[in-house]
C-alpha cells in the first residue's frame, strides 16, 4: 500500500484501437518517466481498453501541469479519459452511517493511522449515535434525522454536506436508508456501498435473515459502487465466511461483521490507490 | 477420514427433550462402547435435536442386531430416529452424468484410491461420451439417451438402474437435465446434486453467464440434496473461488470446475461418514 | 457467539476410560439439564479425553454450588478435571502491548461492543504511545518502561498489575519484549500470544523481513499459549494471506496486521467461550 | 485460461532503467500488434524490471522470425532477456513420480482435456506401480528403480529419458528421491517441485508429521523451481487447508492431497502460460 500512494499515478481508458499502450508509454518515456508498476486489460466484448501505471520522475522539477496538458492532447486522438495523481494524495470522503458502527470503526482506525490514504470530511448519519465516536477522532458529526416525509429534505441536507466538505468519495458504511433514485444519480461512481450479501443474492433487507431462512453455509459482504438501481451497481469486492447450522441469524450478523468492514476497506484502498476502473455496468479492478 | 470409517458410528434425531443426549450415551456405556468422537446440536429454532456418535465397542464380540434392537427400545421413548453403520462400509452409489467429466473424474479418483468410501455400482449418463472413463475403471455405464417426448421413459430407466444396483446414494455429478417432480421426490433426500452457483444465487441455466452479466468478483457451487424443489434443496456444503474482470464466462466455467470437484467430493464423504443431517429444508452438518 | 456465552457451560478433560461421556451427560440428565451443543474428543494417541457441554438447567433456582460440588465427586472416580462457566460471564483480562496498535483497537472495539465476552482490567505496555486509546475506553494505563538491566524487576511490576487485576487471561498483543523463562512459566496456560508468523516457521525477531527474504506468497499469524518455550507454546488458531512480490517487506506487514488481530481475536473468542483445552503441548479446539 | 494461450505473448525482463516498458511496447506498436494484456513490475531492490504482455497481430500474414530477430536488437539495447511464444503453443514437459499418484493424476487430467496446455511426453518413476495410469493416457513410462549405489547411474538415465523428449519443463509430482546437487543444478530453472509443507517451515521429510507434532491449525503446501539448494528453490505459489486436532498424520496427509494437487497445478498453469520470472532466489508472478 505504501508503496501506491507514493508513486505518480496514470489511469486511463478509452475504446479499443491500435496503439492504445503506447500512447501511455511512448509519453512517459519522453517525459523522463519511470513505470514502476503497470496493468493493461483490454475487454473483448465491451470493446473497450484500460490501463493503470504508476511511475516516478527522474527530474526533480516534474511540471505536473505540463504533464496534463500535453498529455491530455495525445490522449484526445484516442478519445481517452485520464487522471493523474499525485504521491500521497489523501482522498476527501464523507461517510454515512445509521446504528452499526463496525464499518465506521474499522474505517476511523485505518485513516488515523494513515493505512488507508482518506481525509474524513464529515461523518452523516440519520442517528446521533456514533457522534462519540467521530467526535474522539475530531471529525464532524452530522446527525440528520429521516422520516418518509422528509427523505428529500433529509437528502438534500446531505448533499449540502458532501459539497461544502469537498469529499470526491462518499463511503456507505452501513447505513441502512434506501437513497432516493435521484440522489444515487447524483452519487453514481462516486459513492461506495457496502451490502451485507454476496450480491445479486439476497438483495433488499435483512439478508442474514434471507441467508438463514435459506440454510447456507457461507455468508458474505460486496461492495459496490451507487447507480441508479440501487444493491445492482458495478460491484468492485466481495467477501465471505463460512457459516454453520449453529449460527442463528443473529450470529450470521455477527460473522458477517468481519468481512464487511474487511470488505469495504478493500474496496476503498482499491478506490483510492486508482485500482478500480468504472465503464457501464462493470468493473476492472487491477489488484496487486 | 480414515478414522470415520474406522469406527461404529451411531447417528439420530428427534424433537427436542430432556434427556435426549443420555438416552445415547447410557446405552452405549452399557453396551461397554467407547466413545471416541460426539457432536450433539440442538436447534431451537426447530425444536428438533441432532446426534452423532463415533465408537468402538469394548467387546470383540459385539452383536450389532442385538444392539440395534435394544436400543430401538429406548429411542423410541424419544420419537428417536436413528441409524448404526458399521466400520469399513463403502456406501453404494450410482453417479449420473452428462458430458462434463471433471465431476466424475474426481470422484472415480477418490473412489479407486479408496479415499472415499463409495463403491460406485453404475455411471448413467443421457449422452455416451464418458464411457471410456468408467470402462477404464470396470463400472457399468448406461447410456439412457433423452428427449422431451422420451423423458418419462427415460427416467423410468434410470429409475430401474438406481434400484437394481442398490445404490443408497445418488450423485449428480453435472447431470444437466432437470429431473421431474416426480422423479425428485424418488430421490428426495437420497441424491446429492451440484449446482455451479453459490445457491440460491444463480438459479437454473448457465449460471456462470449469469455471474459474467453481473460482474461478480467470486464465484462458487453449492452441493444440496435433492427434494422437490429443483436448485432449492437443502444445501450441505459451498466452495467459492476468486474471479476478476479477466474471465469471460469461459473463464468462469473453468475456474469454476476445481470448486464444484471439491465441494461435491466433500459433500458425499460428509453424508457417507453420517456427518448430514436432514430436517425440513435445513441440514446440520457436524464437520471435523 | 450470542448463544455460546448465555448458556451454562462445563468443560472437562480426563484420561480415555470407558464412561467418560456418561459421567457427564448422566449428570446433566438427572440434574434436569437440557444439553444444547456437546463436542467431546478422545485423542488415541495422548490416551486424553475431552468434552465441552453448553447446556440450560430446567429449573429456575439451578444451584451452581451445588452442581459443582455434586459432579466433582463423580469427576474424580475419572480423574476428571471440570470448569463451569455461568452465562454472560465476562473474562478479566489485562492485555499487554508495546507500539503497534492494531491488535489493541480491535480487542478494545470487541470489547465495548460486547461482541468478545471480556472485561479488560488494564493495558500494560513498556512504551508510553498507546495510553490515548486506553484511556477513551477508561481503561487503566501502565507504563512500564524496560532495559536490560531493569527486566527483572518491570516483570515482577507486570505481574502485580496482573495479580491486583484479578485477570484470569493476559493476552500478548504484539508486545514486542521476550519474556523471562520465570515469567513464561507463571503464565504457562493462562496466556495468549499473537505471533506474525505461521509458526514453527519463522521463529523470532521480525517475521515479515524473514518471509521476504524467502519470497514466500502467502504469511500469516498465529495465536499460541505462552509456555515455558516461548513461540513453542501449544497452538490455538492460524490465519493466513496471499502476497506477491509487488509486496516488499514494509507491506508483509501492513497485509499482516488484519490477519493477526483476526487470528488473536479468534482465539480470544474460543478461550473464553471455553472452547480451547490444553494438553501437554497440544490444544483440542472444538470450533463451531 | 483459455485465452491466455490464445494469444501470442512476450515475456522480458532485464535491468531498470527508463524506457524499459517503451522500448516493449513501441515495438508492438510499429509491428501493428494489438495488446489485450499488460503487466509490467519494476523490483526496487534488485533493481530489476519484469513485463509480460499479451497481444494479436492486426496483420494476418505476422512474421514470428522477423518480429523476434528484430525486437532482439531493440532488447539488447536494454540486456533484455525475452520469449515470444505462439498461441496454441503445448509445453512438453516429463512428469516424475513416485508412488503417490494424487498429483500425477490431476495432471493427467488437465492434460488430456486440454485444461493445462501441456504436451507430456513421459512419466518417470522409481517404482512401477503408476504405469498402467500412464498407459491409460497412452504416455509412456520409464521405470529406473533407484538405490543408494546406483543413484548417479539412474539419474543419468532419467536425464536421457528429459533429453530424448524434448521436454522443456520437468515436473516432480511428489517424487520422493532427493535429487543430488548435479541433478539439481541441470534441472535449475527448468523444473518445478511440489513439497508438502509451507515452506520454509518443514523442510526434508514427513513434513506431515513434523506438522502433527507442532500441533498446527493449517498445513499447506509450496510449488517452487528446483535450484542447487533443494527445498529452498524459489517459490511460484502456496496454498493451504485449515486441519484440526482430529487429525492424526495420517488425515493430514489426506486432506494435504487436494491442496498439493492445485497448488502444483496451479505453478505449471502460471509457467506455461508465461506469468512467471525467475530473477536470483525469487519469482515475480503476473497472475490474472
Amino acid at each position: 500500500m505504501s508503496d501506491s500512494t507514493a508513486s505518480w499515478i496514470l489511469a486511463a481508458q478509452c475504446p479499443s484501437l491500435l496503439g492504445t499502450v503506447d500512447v501511455v508509454t511512448r509519453f512517459l518515456k519522453e517525459s523522463r518517466c519511470y513505470i514502476t508498476e503497470q496493468h493493461s486489460f483490454d475487454d473483448r466484448i465491451s470493446g473497450r481498453f484500460f490501463i493503470r501505471t504508476e511511475f516516478r520522475p527522474e527530474a526533480e522539477d516534474f511540471d505536473a501541469e505540463a504533464f496534463q496538458s500535453d498529455f491530455a492532447e495525445r490522449a484526445a486522438e484516442f478519445d481517452m479519459t485520464f487522471e493523474l495523481t499525485r504521491p500521497g494524495t489523501r482522498l476527501p470522503v464523507v461517510i454515512m452511517v445509521s446504528k452499526a458502527d463496525h464499518c465506521l470503526n474499522d474505517l476511523l482506525y485505518r485513516y488515523r493511522t494513515g493505512q488507508l490514504p482518506i481525509d474524513i470530511r464529515a461523518v452523516v448519519s440519520n442517528h446521533p449515535d456514533l457522534e462519540p465516536l467521530a467526535a474522539w477522532h475530531n471529525i464532524p458529526y452530522h446527525h440528520l434525522p429521516i422520516t418518509p416525509e422528509t427523505k428529500a429534505e433529509q437528502e438534500a441536507q446531505v448533499w449540502e454536506v458532501i459539497e461544502k466538505s469537498g469529499a470526491e468519495l462518499v463511503i456507505l458504511a452501513r447505513y441502512m436508508q434506501v437513497l432516493s433514485s435521484a440522489m444515487c444519480t447524483r452519487l453514481s461512481g462516486r459513492a461506495i456501498n457496502i451490502h451485507h450479501s454476496l450480491l445479486p443474492g439476497f438483495k433488499g433487507a435483512k439478508p442474514y435473515h434471507q441467508a438463514y431462512d435459506k440454510g447456507v453455509k457461507l455468508v458474505g459482504a460486496t461492495a459496490h459502487y451507487i447507480n441508479d438501481d440501487l444493491d445492482e451497481g458495478p460491484i468492485i469486492t466481495q467477501g465471505v465466511a463460512p457459516v454453520s447450522h449453529t449460527d442463528y441469524p443473529e450470529d450470521l450478523v455477527a460473522k458477517g461483521r468481519d468481512v464487511e468492514c474487511l470488505t469495504l476497506a478493500r474496496a476503498v484502498a482499491l478506490h483510492v490507490e486508482r485500482r478500480v476502473f468504472l465503464h457501464a455496468r462493470r468493473t476492472v479492478v487491477f489488484d496487486r
